[in-house]
This record gives C-alpha cells, structure tokens and sequence, in this order.
C-alpha cells in the first residue's frame, strides 16, 4: 500500500474536490482519494506509488494544477 | 416575457454557476438563465414575472444565497 500527498490549487468548492477525486480515482491501483479543500492537500492511497505524471494529469483533466513537490 | 435580475452569493466556480443555472432552469416559464460569476448577477428571463420565493427555493436547492433586494 502506497500513500503521497500532493498540492493542488485552484479548487473553489465542494464540486471541485468531487471532480479531482474522480478523476483520480479513475487511476489504476487508487483505493482512496481524500481533500482537504482549505489547503489544496491531496492524498492519494494506492496499491503501487503512483507516477506523479499520472497524478498530474488526472489533476489537470479535471481543470486544476498540481503544484510541483 | 419577463426579465429580472437576482444577486447570489456563494458561487465560487463554473460548477457553481451550472448547479444554479440547472435549478433556475427547471422553474416554470423560465426561458433563460445567466451567471456572472464575478458579480453573482443572476439574470433570468422567464414568461412571466416569477415569484422571488420560488428562485429564492431554487437558488438554495442548489446551496447558494439570494440577496434580498
């Protein structure tokens, strides 16, 4: 089990975390998406460590940025 | 036709500004809805004059605040 936190900016509202967490969820491995909308902190709890480009881009195609580490 | 002009507050994003156009929408009569996100000006046209209390309901079924004018 593999578990990384991330930055994300740009989320407003609770649509936006419901939009992160999907597309995130949609990665191979994911079993846990959890936001804290105040600070833009995004853990992610996988099977494997993800590839931060593929974090990346599930950030992106919901319309938000992830912050580099 | 009949067109007015409401203040909501709470909108942060364009998820924001499509919850209310869809509640606003499913109002009788109401032909047209649109959102300035910037200013929270909510203009809706609509048949007939609208009763404020019903884009009142409408607005907080899809969790924002009218101002009362």
């Amino acid at each position: 089990m593999s578990q990384s936190t991330y930055t994300v900016t740009g989320m407003t509202c609770g649509h936006c975390v419901s939009s992160v967490t999907e597309e995130i969820s949609e990665l191979s491995g994911v079993s846990d998406v959890a936001v804290d909308l105040a600070t833009g902190a995004v853990t992610v709890t996988s099977t494997e460590p993800l590839p931060e480009n593929a974090v990346r881009g599930a950030v992106e195609e919901a319309g938000y940025q992830l912050v580099n580490a």
